[in-house]
Order: structure tokens, then C-alpha cells, then sequence
């Protein structure tokens, strides 16, 4: 089915990039973004801040006639800030002074020097040359101070922004409003499966024993959880083989969501509907569960907070550890993670406490207890539950499962 | 200078990069180690698991005759694994069943089998198609259970590896250290430089005031930091450049690294150097401080961890805050921050203690309390002290520079 969806190429720029000082993450949005909107993203290409290079990817990217081009990076002050030049040149176009650009850096540069209190006469003229565009393009308005460019080239369509994630995201929100209401964007559905508890090797065969030649599908991997992603146009009999791959999924495999939702959506659905709160307390992983507890806008709803108990002293001043429970049976152990969960519990009044122990590592590792071992309990109304696992990877792989299977055990001990 | 050092492209395939479901790693841990060891990543393509784009992508970069190709992705047991298939095709020869690779298949089969208490005969014919190899291209141990792949074309050195993350980076890792032994690798210095709280904007003259023309020079921002960063050739005229040209950025900006070391780095030497312990006290960032004060092996000579006092009644009861302060002040005042981290301070028992609160959105603003005021505050020995900051971007971006704001005024609070 994907030949009949709009396909869109993404490039994206920056030295920085590319020798690992900055994470990327324009690419992985806009492809999400883009994906949920039925657009099939074909590449993401990456280039150095080099006028040959980028100029290269930008010719190679149009080459596909994709629907889209999108460009994030390189509009900046600076004078590895090449994508107006490199543009221009892949367009067979020169760069001319925009007014309306112009306008729109002027307006930023003003902002920005009242509230830094700086100079506006000695920022203004470092910061014009991004108001250079390729003949024939339009200035996209800024979310900071560079404003993007608009331009076509044949059947594509190209928006070029800024690289700063906050200002290259609210910018092409901002441009896909303005294409979904020229219906730009196809009818598609997107279906998504979350296992949990099996490896990929026990699902994949699921998946190939139900008919699928109308569905796009894809598997992937992480944090313990193995997610299956069907897309499909909307209303075509295509409906029918994904309702009968998701029945299969479902009677295979320990699937906890078929609607879209996330581990963490169910938690905090579970919690808000039963008006319901929830307190940490962390050893290995040091205050990331809060961290993701807290990670989506009104947590404050159902998150308490709770206690980072890193040293064993604060286990025991801050949630009542015993010590002779710490000496007899360690730090990473079912009885103090119990203990943990209910000393949280009990010291901030949730009507739910998770706690995590383990050996994130590298060092610390013992016969009996490994790297990667980590117990995760929760505390309740009920009872608390502990659960032991044993983890693979680096220390910050041991403590994102950690994280994850503390989520998993209280959406079940919600649900139960 | 880049035209003399060894050139490297990356290949990354796989659906779940390109519609957001994951994350992408691996292109910036292989950049990242390319980089500090003087390769030039020229290019980094994400492709879709698709056999035409996938071969096209391989031909592209092999089009450029990089001395170095890494190939990451579609190694594994499910129909879109097509990397073996699309490097033969790329290579212009056929798969074939590898004896090696195949024994290494079982090894790990079995050993995944006993793990997880599975049937390995069951198991063992689903995985076996990963010792399928391009003709004439030997096996690279698994640190999963792909195998990886090892081939030549004209001048380029090709690797392939499965995309799970920790099995690429392992994987890379160790052939990178036999290419090290090989003499692979340049005499390549890196200097990196890192200043807090200016723009990059004025940043960037600095940098433009200075002969640089044997320095590859790079400049970005993130979390409220500017960061410039210097490649050269060891042992030439460069090294005067570059000792010229950190000289001037230093007497002229707030640099508070020049040897390469992060703020995370400096907050955790002068802790384990004074033999001094850290605690925290959160509220808007939920657990994030304490997670990245404890990201790092070894963090426990120092972090005792803290209470993540998200909601006001932990604020008062863990962290003895005041309730007439809370009600006259509001959470997120200097008062409170200040209040946090000295409770928290006394309720550890630590050297230091740091904490956060602030307005990450996006409810919640007030005209008096926009989206983005946090305050930092650090309690030591001598005193505490408060940093009032005003942050852009979306609850992420806020929390993130709440973090960093914390960092840097205990680096400078251990400094004073």
C-alpha cells in the first residue's frame, strides 16, 4: 500500500550530529509526526556542515520527487549555517534579502536583547544574514530567531527550519496544520500492539501466520516490551486483516495494549480514573522512575514524589529499612525492595508505592547477585508485590528496564 | 585538515527510526567514537526496511569510497532483517550459509534457550537464517545472538551489525579496538570548550577573531551551554591555533571547561576529591537531577540521593518546608528552593544539597510565574544559594535546563 501514500525525505545538518556531541532528534520526530500522519518517510540523511556535502544530500533527496523535503539545521548566525546557500544551489536559484524576513529577525533580535538586557545595535547585524533566502521561497515564521524557508521544487514541496528541537518541532507543527487543512495528508490508520514478558523470536511468528498484504507491519524491541505497528489505508478490506492479526497477537501473546497506548498512558489512566496516587522509592536507578512518572504535563494529579534512597542510611532514615534487614539480606534483595515500597507508602500517604534495587553496574556484580539484577516492588492498598529480574546491557540499559518493569508491575497490580 | 583524515559513512536501517516508534542511537555512539578517534563521519543515512532503498543507501555510500562503512540494523530473525540480502546485492555477490556464523548462531540459540527455558530445537530454525552471509565477508562474534558481518570493497572496510543497541555498540567496539591494533586510526587531537550562560550568538565572533585555517572548528548550544570544539592534526602548527584560539575564547566568554571534562564530569570530581556527598530535593523535574547525578559507575562515593518532593505535602514533611511559606511564597519561589535544599541537606546528612522548583508547563503559568521560572538553590556548608532562571521551550526542554541550572551552581558553590 505504501506506493499510493505521500513519501517525504528528511535531511538534516550539523557537524554536531555527526560526531556524537548533540543526540538527534528533529529526525525521529518529524518521522513520527509524518508516520502518524500516513506520510512514509523513504530517508533521513545526516550531513556535515560542508557546503559540498549538504548541497549533495539535498540534490540526492530531491532526486526521489518525494511529496516533501524537510530540512532541519543550519539557519543560524553562525558560519557553518549553510542551508540557505545549500538550497539555493540544489534550486539553481541565487540568495537574495527577504523584507518580510527581515522584519521577522529584526522583531526576535529586539526580544531577545531586552531580555538578556544586551546591545540591540550590536546583535541586529550578526543576525541578519538569516534573513537571506533562495529567489523565489518565503520565510517561515520564527518559533526563535532564524525564521525557516519555504520553497517548492517540482512535485516536492520543502521546508527548511532551524536544528534547535524546540524551534525545528513548534515550526513544523505549525506547517502541518496549514497541510492537513489543504488535505495534504492521506486517510490512514495506524494500529499499535505492546507485548510485554516475551522475546521477539515467540512473536514473530504470530505475525507471519496471519494474511497481511494490505498492512504495513513492524516489529521492534525495547525495555522489554516487543511492539507491533500496522498501517493501513482506512475503510479498505485492509480493516479486516488488521483486526484479525491483532486477535492473533492478543490469544499469542501477552499483549497489555492494542488501542495505542503506552505502559505509561495506562498507569496514568488507572491512576486518574480511580483518583488514585502513586510515590518512588529508588536505589539503582537514582530518581529516573520519578523522573517518568512526572514526564507528562498534570502528573501532578496522581505523583506524589517520594525518596531517592541511593545510600543505605536514607533506606533506613527516610523509609524505615531496618538495618538488620540491609546486613542480613543486602541492599538488592526481595526483602528490602518490599520494605522500600511500604516505607514509601507509608511516609508520603500514596495510595501506591513502586520501588526499585539492583546492580545497575558495571561494578558491584557478585556470583549471586549479577549486574543487571534488579528487584522492582509496589506497595498497596492490598498487598506488596515483589518481582526479580535480571537484565541485559550497560548500566543505563539495566535502569530503563528497571524503570519499565516497575510501570509494568503497577499497571498490573492496578488492573488485578 | 579533513581532506587527510580517514573518511567513514554510516547505513542504519529500519522502520521503527523513521516513524519515531524508536529512538535512533547507534548514528551518534559510532559518530561520537568515529570522531574522537580522527574519522570524519561524512554522511549518516536512515533507511526504511525495504530491499531497494536499503541496497540503494549501501550503494550511495559505497558510491563515495569512504575508507570505513558501519552498518547498523536488520540483523536479526523477522522478514524486514534484510541487511545480508541487500550487501550481497550492493556487493554484486550471493548469500551464502557461513559454518562459522552458523556456529555461533547455535551457541547463542542455546544459551538464550536455557536463560528463558524455551525448546532450542524449537527456537533454533527461526534464528538460523542469521548465518546467512554475503559471499566471500566473514562473521563478527555476536554480543546477542546475530552474528555480525565483515567484508571489503576497493578501498572501504565494511561492518555490519545487528541495531539493537547494546550489541551494536559492543560489537563496534571490539572491532574498532582491532583497528586501532591495525594502525587504522589518525594521531588526531580533539579540544573541546564549554561555556556557560551567554548565547551562541556572542559566542560566535570570538571564534571568527582567530586564525583557524588548520582547525576544524564546530560551535552548538544545548541546556543553556555553548560548546566549541577543535579537531586538528597532532603535532603541527595547529597546536598553536588551537592553544591561540581557546586562549581567546576564554578571556572573552564564561568558559568553565577547556579540557574536554562536562559540568557533570567537574560537579563529580571535586565531590569525590573533596570526599564530599550531594543530595537532592526535587520538585518540577521529578527525579531527573538525582538520575543523572547517579547516571554514572561510581556515583555512590558521593550521591546519597534525596526526596523528589513533587507534591507540597512532601514538601512539608519530608523536607520541613514550612506551610506559611508555601502559602505566602508559593512552591516555586526563591524561598522554598531555598527551603528544599536545605531540608534536604538536613534530612541526608549531606555536604551539599541542590534543589529544584519550578513551572515546567505547559499549565500552570501565571503572569508573575510564566512556563519556564525555575529556581535552583544549593545548600552547603558555607550557605545556600539561590539561581532564578527563565527557560524556553516545551516540560522537557525546562526540565532539562532546571537540571543543568543545578549542576553548574553546585560546580560553582564546590569552585568557591
Amino acid at each position: 500500500m505504501s506506493g499510493a501514500l505521500p513519501r517525504a525525505a528528511v535531511v538534516l545538518s550539523g557537524n554536531e550530529l555527526l560526531d556524537g556531541r548533540t543526540q538527534e532528534t528533529n529526525g525521529a520526530f518529524v518521522s513520527a509526526d509524518l508516520s502518524a500522519r500516513g506520510v512514509k518517510v523513504t530517508s533521513v540523511v545526516t550531513v556535515a556542515d560542508d557546503e559540498e556535502r549538504l548541497t549533495a544530500a539535498l540534490e540526492y533527496s530531491l532526486a526521489a520527487a518525494p511529496d516533501l523535503l524537510v530540512v532541519g539545521g543550519g539557519l543560524g548566525t553562525t558560519h557553518d549555517d549553510l542551508t540557505a546557500a545549500c538550497l539555493a544551489r540544489a534550486l539553481g536559484v541565487s540568495l537574495r534579502e527577504d523584507p518580510t524576513a527581515l522584519g521577522m529577525v529584526e522583531d526576535r533580535v529586539r526580544w531577545v536583547a531586552e531580555r538578556r538586557h544586551l546591545d540591540f545595535d550590536e546583535l541586529f547585524p550578526l543576525a541578519r544574514r538569516q534573513a537571506l533566502l533562495p529567489a523565489g521561497s518565503t520565510p517561515v515564521p520564527p518559533a526563535g530567531v532564524a525564521p525557516g524557508i519555504a520553497a517548492r521544487r517540482g512535485p516536492t514541496r520543502i521546508f527548511a527550519y532551524p536544528g534547535v528541537p524546540y524551534e525545528f518541532e513548534t515550526m513544523w507543527l505549525s506547517t502541518a496544520a496549514r497541510l492537513a487543512d489543504e488535505g495534504f495528508f492521506p486517510e490512514v490508520a495506524v494500529r499499535i500492539v505492546r507485548i510485554f514478558g516475551v522475546a521477539e523470536l515467540q512473536v514473530a511468528p504470530l505475525l507471519n501466520a496471519e494474511a497481511q498484504d494490505l498492512l504495513e507491519t513492524g516489529i521492534n524491541v525495547g525495555r522489554g516490551e516487543v511492539t507491533v505497528r500496522l498501517r493501513y489505508r482506512r475503510g479498505t478490506p485492509a480493516d479486516a486483516q488488521a483486526t484479525a492479526l491483532v486477535a492473533a497477537l492478543t490469544a499469542g501473546a501477552p499483549v497489555f495494549s492494542s488501542d495505542g497506548r503506552t505502559v505509561d498512558d495506562l498507569v496514568a489512566d488507572a491512576l486518574r480514573d480511580g483518583g488514585l496516587t502513586v510515590a518512588v522509592a529508588e536505589s539503582c536507578t537514582g530518581g529516573l522512575l520519578g523522573a517518568r512518572l512526572s514526564a507528562r504535563p498534570g502528573s501532578s494529579d496522581y505523583f506524589l514524589g517520594g525518596v531517592i534512597s541511593y545510600a543505605n542510611e536514607i533506606k533506613m532514615e527516610l523509609l524505615d529499612v531496618p538495618a538488620g534487614m540491609l546486613a542480613q539480606y543486602g541492599a538488592v534483595s526481595e526483602e528490602v525492595a518490599g520494605a522500600m515500597a511500604a516505607g514509601a507508602r507509608a511516609a508520603t500517604g500514596a495510595d501506591y508505592a513502586l520501588a526499585v534495587s539492583g546492580v545497575a553496574g558495571p561494578d558491584g556484580g557478585t556470583p549471586d547477585k549479577p549486574v543487571g539484577l534488579v528487584y522492582v516492588a509496589c506497595s498497596g492498598p492490598r498487598r506488596t508485590k515483589v518481582v526479580r529480574g535480571l537484565y541485559p546491557g550497560d548500566r543505563a540499559s539495566v535502569r530503563d528496564y528497571g524503570v519499565s518493569a516497575a510501570l509494568h508491575l503497577l499497571r498490573r497490580e492496578l488492573a488485578g
